[in-house]
């Protein structure tokens, strides 16, 4: 039994190493990138090369741009004392996509995760802040999710926030939008029975 | 709302142009790819541009190659006199899966398929009758698969093919009615194989 030649070979094993991308996958992906003839391969490394060459982050607030100021830190229609602080640059979009916040964001980068060897102290706080003394925002809100590391991570910084007078926020807990009380665990229960509100 | 910087856009655009790659799945691999620092984007794109630079069909049966003639043209354990003549190159890895075949390929390249504008008079069948000439095989496989446009393409190569006295055969029904050779797999194609019957 025969198999492709190895420049073949290489191009399926670099797709599989991609996230959602099985054998099969990469293995249709390769025959079509070997069969295409409109520059799909070309566009294709093309982009590739410029997301490393042209994306930083922004230097205020972590964000992914091409120049020093992403898009939301240079839009004047934000509300510049309400920082919405992030663990990842994706939930930066994450939270756009609601369309319900018109501050600005500041990325933190990591979390406290002890299987990863992150220890409260080395969260990279100085930036924040830095910026925090600087901008002197009314209202900080920390979108870390609810798991446990992230939920630590938020206590932590939480408690240094608060010492300066700052207002300090978590995301809401409770039912997922849609979703029936069958489906709901019940430490999601207590939490939305706790934070329940006055119809 | 705002959304990625160009760059980023860019990439997830190109890659949702790729088979079985949808918007979720592109900009979770876009995002994998700003995030990662083992050299992975690099690899992609030498990976890519590899197929394009070194992959060539073998100048005699016309699966993919690195040099002028594939493997399996250069194995000297394969019985030259059988040939399975197949529409694409990647249908020779389909067959070569079920390990039921020793003898040599030939990739036609084109079926007839009257919405493409392929007529009979297109099918590129020179190369295949110079080689027949050449290397006076005993029997012709056709490996086309079930649908009706492989089916006329077999009939034709067919009569074409018997009027040189060669014993000429198609892969047995067992392939699902109406599907190319793509989507067997290989437990029936290899019962296919073993099935053929003389035309
Ligand atoms: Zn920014
Ligand atoms: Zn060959």
């Amino acid at each position: 039994m025969i198999d492709f030649p190895p420049a073949i070979q290489n191009l399926i094993h670099s797709l599989k190493e991609l996230p959602g991308i099985g054998p099969r996958s990469a293995e249709r992906i390769t025959l079509y990138l070997l069969e295409e003839t409109k520059g799909t391969k070309q566009k294709l490394v093309q982009s590739i090369n410029e997301i490393g060459a042209k994306i930083k982050p922004c230097s205020r607030c972590g964000f992914y741009t091409e120049e020093t100021l992403c898009s939301i830190c240079l839009d004047h229609s934000r509300d510049k004392q309400c920082f919405c602080l992030v663990i990842h640059p994706i939930d930066v979009i994450k939270i756009e996509r609601t369309g319900a916040f018109r501050g600005v964001y500041h990325v933190l980068g990591k979390k406290i995760s002890p299987l990863d060897g992150h220890v409260p102290e080395d969260l990279p706080l100085s930036p924040l802040l830095q910026r925090i003394d600087e901008e002197k925002p009314r209202e900080i809100i920390l979108a870390f999710g609810a798991d446990a590391e992230a939920e630590a991570t938020a206590l932590y910084i939480g408690q240094i926030l608060k010492k300066r007078a700052i207002r300090v926020s978590v995301l809401a807990m409770g039912l997922p939008a849609g979703s029936g009380l069958e489906y709901a665990d019940s430490v999601t229960l207590s939490y939305a029975l706790s934070g329940r509100r006055e119809l």
